[in-house]
């Protein structure tokens, strides 16, 4: 039986989603839960994608294969009973035997927050913090530029073994909630991001909002391809997967 | 000179506000970083009140003698570059030579924050999570009887050295936020509360709000003035000290 799952997590004290040796990582907890209820034996679990260290997710999905006499509900039940309470299987689908949790997105929603206001130390683990004016209207027009089928390489790490950096940014949206928390949130729709992608462009769109660049400055280095032409990698406390869409 | 200074604080690393020895604490790491700014010499500071381990603080006072040619900004910035970043000093400012930050406490504000949707990982140090359907109509009715002045020795922890524990409850109220998030606020706003006794008022609320108690079934325990008349401590998590008024 292939089973989906569906994973919430505070990314704050791991190194990352994916399972690395001698790390405290997100998958690694998982497979040791299953791996108990599995009488022993290893099961290993296919996310949607990698998460950073520091970087949390409200729906990160996870397909894994397990033949047990178990209802998804004991599935759940079972894995949540294992893992730390930084982590939390929302819950357990029964799918196909040829679903992939990866290869099958059709597309994924990004969420990174950032705090104008006052340094919040009760929030520090899960907004970006930021002390100066941003030019929000500008940033809101730079976003437009961002939405659409582009290729994205100015803003990942390049990778020798990739040659495809073409993704589609369906919607890129600036939430303002001044009034209650003098927070922003930078809402991501897409069919796919490359690694740090998603800092890579709010690093930019800070850059923007502090009047470094014009909004309309991010054709051009959508164009030159070339990493040096973004600016830097936002922190990673801000960034949350929210969505992952089949 | 004297100052008042205003603290925020995320509890949950913490033994408590108050120092201990061997023990992280708010108070320990405050006066660290202040015997540091002295050029080494102690200083100590004076608090509202204690908190408890796991109970955070959005506006703890705590007043501190200091002689250095230093404005309120630089002594705020100085602190602050000083303690770890889940502790901030939101403003430090003259008082007077005989103000204390405890005796001169007028009232106190505390909230209680209750996550009745679905367990959230992300927030399990901010919010008290709790699983089953609570009446809270009639958790609202007995907060009204908590208002006045009471006897509240049901709800503390007895102490052979205090014989006083009038206090008094100028607003008791319930907020909800279930539209947006599932949550519910006990706030209370005193003149004074004693140790654990907004943890043992709440507990008793939960009673109250799972049918074990009737709403006027706190009249009798305020009237017992017995510990053992109470429901337990509730957890420290979603605990607030939200105010402090002189």
């Amino acid at each position: 039986m292939r089973y989906l799952m569906t994973i919430v997590y505070d990314g704050s004290g791991y190194k990352g989603y994916q399972k690395q040796p001698k790390e405290k990582t997100i998958q690694s907890e998982i497979e040791k839960a299953l791996k108990t209820i599995n009488g022993g034996k290893k099961v290993d679990i296919h996310a949607s994608g990698r998460t950073d260290a520091g970087v949390h997710a409200y729906n990160q999905k996870a397909h894994f294969d397990l033949n047990k006499n178990m209802t998804v509900d004991q599935i759940r039940n079972g894995i949540n009973s294992l893992i730390p309470d930084d982590i939390y299987i929302k819950n357990v689908v029964e799918v196909d035997d040829d679903f992939h949790a990866r290869f099958n997105v059709k597309a994924k929603e990004y969420i990174y927050i950032i705090n104008l206001g006052e340094y919040n130390p009760i929030e520090k683990n899960y907004v970006c913090q930021y002390n100066d004016k941003l030019d929000l209207v500008e940033m809101e027009r730079a976003m437009k530029y961002l939405e659409g089928t582009h290729n994205f390489k100015s803003f990942t790490k390049t990778d020798e073994d990739r040659d495809d950096y073409v993704r589609t940014i369906v919607q890129a949206t600036l939430i303002r909630d001044m009034k209650n928390s003098n927070k922003i949130i930078l809402s991501f729709l897409g069919t796919g991001f490359m690694r740090y992608m998603v800092r890579n462009i709010v690093g930019t769109l800070l850059a923007v909002g502090e009047g470094k660049l014009k909004s309309e400055d991010i054709i051009e280095i959508l164009k030159a391809e070339d990493r040096k032409r973004a600016f830097k990698t936002a922190s990673p406390e801000g960034l949350y997967l929210k969505d992952v869409l089949y």
